[in-house]
């Protein structure tokens, strides 16, 4: 089941996507947030005849796929080779930073390149989106909390990252940073989160190729570190990392977002995403 | 004027402090949240009679002083004092890290040591509660978005925070980690958010005494840097440091939090805070 939130930024109504075919769902739900994200809530609109829900014409603006998000929790370094290009050691334990909910905007809006950034970067994604409450719970158990999945371009200005005075939520949540969809691929639907193929191009050249599957913790054993320290909640997100091929890796020099540049990227059955970059004035 | 939440947690209804007694605001807003927090919003609380509002019998709990908060942005290491307890170095920025708002309780909740943990600690800092959008405003106009002031308790886990492979925010975001109010005092009330003495007791023994005239960046520096890095919304908080006297900072050895402790705190005009530590299952 892929779910959607479709219409003008701050006023999004939650919806379905059947086949190319996108259904209002604001009859039967105010949101795709909190407890629609429960298996119940899930259940309950698993069993809705498509038929009986109102088609939406068109092509509206999709928000991020996930409404009221409470928290985005972000781990760093988290593919082998992603480290290495960083110049980063592989890390005893997940890496956590969190990106200021205000930065999450649709999966194709604008993203702004910060007034006197020259540092902007591009992140392709698995995010990981919970569905009920997780408090120590062990990797066996841990992906029963999950609604499902989506995906998350964590863009990064890498000089207010560390050279501003220490810890990167300073690069990671500049408005706009956050850019979450298309849609909500539930659980079922994703039967391996480590088996997921990703990509990312700026300007129709091929800048990130992974997988999931060199992750150096997987979403199970993320959770489980994570719902150790804290409460995660219906419809945290957590951002899983990104693998090689940011513009702070690229040789012979860094490269990073103009003014104009398009970022495309996508992940193996949770859609794409289109942004382009545009000058904060 | 002191508003406050009160009430079950996660029901808390709006209300005001005259002198000593509770007055119900559930009949004239939702929340302290939101629009409420403007200028206009508070013109309008701060022209009712208060002989027209309901009084609170009792005396009930009090959450958190502000609703809905969509994130905590706190600042590191912005006491010289507290800087040197902790051999850091002066910051030449204002050292950002976040604390998960699923972290935030009421002034007088039980605060939970987590389960292992052995490095649970207590900081007294000055919140500051946004009340109007915030972007790229200079320190000369950043109180001007200040809907008010009050007591933040950044409880810490000092291993959490450094010494499980990087970002202060896993040391920040423990369940209960954000004891905030007991009042919101509106920024009219407080004319220098400089001048303001804190204090902090473990067991009735003084451990923190502190002023904010010793901050190193002031409040109206530390809005127009965060408001150059993203938008603050009404009802973000920000915690703006602590003074000397943490027990990470004891002499000959740190001293932690226990089971049965019981930490007292406040500053100046914005009442006080008192919370028993509890083990976590």
């Amino acid at each position: 089941m892929k779910l959607v939130r479709y219409g003008a930024e701050g006023a999004e109504k939650p919806g379905m996507m059947v086949g190319d075919t996108l259904h209002d769902l604001s009859g039967v739900v105010d949101d795709i947030a909190g407890d629609v994200l429960s298996d119940a809530g899930l259940a309950r609109l698993r069993a809705l005849a498509p038929s009986d829900l109102p088609v939406v014409a068109g092509n509206p603006r999709l928000g991020p796929c996930v409404g009221s998000i409470g928290k985005m929790l972000c781990i760093g370094l988290n593919y082998s080779d992603h480290a290495a290009e960083a110049g980063m050691p592989i890390p005893e334990h997940p890496i956590l930073f969190m990106k200021a909910t205000s930065a999450i905007v649709g999966p194709n809006d604008d993203v702004m390149i910060p007034r006197g950034s020259t540092n902007t970067d591009w992140e392709v994604e698995l995010g990981v989106v919970i569905g009920t409450r997780a408090k120590h719970v062990s990797a066996a158990q841990a992906l029963d909390h999950v609604a499902g999945y989506c995906i998350v371009n964590d863009v990064s200005e890498r000089h207010y990252q560390t050279g501003l005075t220490g810890q990167w939520t300073k690069g990671k949540s500049c408005d706009t940073f956050g850019p979450t969809g298309p849609w909500l691929v539930t659980r079922d639907a994703v039967p391996d989160p480590q088996a997921l193929d990703m990509w990312l191009d700026v300007n129709g050249e091929r800048r990130q190729t992974g997988s999931t599957a060199t992750m150096i913790f997987t979403v199970a054993q993320i959770i489980e570190h994570l719902s150790g320290l804290m409460t995660l909640h219906p419809g945290d997100v957590i951002s899983t990392g990104t693998p090689p091929g940011v513009g702070m890796g690229m040789k012979p020099h860094p490269v990073y977002l103009q003014a104009g540049d398009v970022m495309e990227l996508g992940i193996a059955g949770l859609g794409k995403q289109r942004q382009a970059l545009v000058q904060e004035d």
